[in-house]
């Protein structure tokens, strides 16, 4: 893990831009911390350049109860090399939705599934990274997107204590299975009236997890319109259980 | 409104049983208030004694806010007087769930239909009277079940300005076509996993909903196993609303 530039956000909250290997990466660091701090992993559907306006809201909320975020660019996304075969699959998704036909498991399953392997690979790497640092100690959250991605974390990294997970992308239906084995406490925010998402799955992936402690949190306003009392209630869930 | 006993909580919640013609109430008003305070009528199924010791916990949190809580009995319930035909109603619905059959929409009209008129009539002669008292000003919010009745109440009754509503009733097709005209802001609340409701009728009647602000918090633990933080979350939701 490099650094490779430092800026001190006006909130006194330490950004450092980093790169694993060819990954490139932002870790966010409370202003005044006297323990190591708790983590949280910050998960997103790719492209960190222009997700970053919403990431960092994300980590400045996570900094103020006191824990560091930190987020990597998925596999094939932002600048990093492209997949023929994913940007194959996005356009069969955007050709469908737009003409309203339905969306299969096929496109879903080719969208997704190669996605998975890697970037949770990746993700494993950069924990142990992240965690290395003096100025990082655990327990470690999951929150966000790929939904798919989070749910495999939280089966196969038993770091990951619990996870907010945004439930705003297609699901393989080989991943609302593997939900079964998690037991994690999770909270899932799902946008009701999303309108590039199949509600009924997000939900039939709720059911499906195993965790004895979950909690599903749905809103109106579109993909990108979780409303500001959802976010805090997300910050409160890791309060209670990285703490 | 007749006051017929008063009693001083712990926590210095001034609680006051009152009848309003032949039905029981209790109204609960904050320790300390400075001004006339925001209303929240408490809604449960039926049974003022049974439900004392719930009632009593959420009317503690809404004072703590600064809002009074007021509650009356339903028709038919605790002390007042039976009606067979929904005495029948009851038995038949624990007859097929015991039996793990079917609900069937007559039984779930018969059950909910007759109590309509009469309970949100009367809810409304209590808010008549509740808000002529001079330490009680406005606005007012709904908070619990009987959901139908809660929807009702949002329809007809311009008065209150937000409900958090518990789906955990069976709820009559009229309702959910009801449902179409309510546009306050609502809080549904919804155990995944009631042992006596059915989901799906509930997340059926959470879509109907007109109102653009609506949230659906779902959570484990069966009918009686509301999480407290999702208490704490549909506290916040008045304090956004009532204030």
């Amino acid at each position: 893990m490099q650094f490779v530039s430092e800026q001190r956000l006006d909130d006194g909250v330490l950004e450092r831009a980093f790169t694993l290997g060819e990954i490139p990466g932002i870790l966010w660091t409370p202003g005044s911390a006297s323990a190591p701090a708790p983590l949280i992993l910050v998960g997103h559907p790719g492209g960190l350049p222009m997700m970053y306006p919403r990431l960092v809201a994300r980590a400045r909320h996570a900094a103020a109860e006191g824990f560091a975020a930190a987020t990597i660019e998925l596999p094939g996304s932002g600048d990093r090399p492209r997949s023929a075969a994913a940007e194959e699959a996005r356009a069969d998704l955007r050709r469908v939705l737009e003409a309203g036909e339905p969306v299969t498991d096929d496109i879903v399953d080719r969208l997704i599934l190669p996605l998975l392997d890697p970037a949770v690979s990746e993700w494993q790497t950069a924990l142990d990274a992240l965690l290395a640092l003096p100025e990082i100690g655990g327990p470690v959250g999951y929150s966000g997107g790929v939904i798919s991605i989070g749910t495999r974390l939280a089966v196969v990294e038993p770091r990951i204590t619990a996870a907010v997970l945004f439930a705003g992308s297609y699901v393989p239906r080989t991943i609302i299975e593997e939900a079964r084995q998690v037991t994690i406490p999770l909270y899932v925010l799902l946008q009701w009236d999303d309108e590039g998402n199949d509600r009924q799955m997000a939900l039939d992936l709720f059911d499906a997890f195993g965790s004895k402690e979950k909690t599903l949190n749905a809103n109106m306003g579109g993909h990108t319109g979780v409303p500001q009392h959802a976010g805090e209630e997300a910050n409160r869930f890791f309060a209670r259980h990285l703490k």
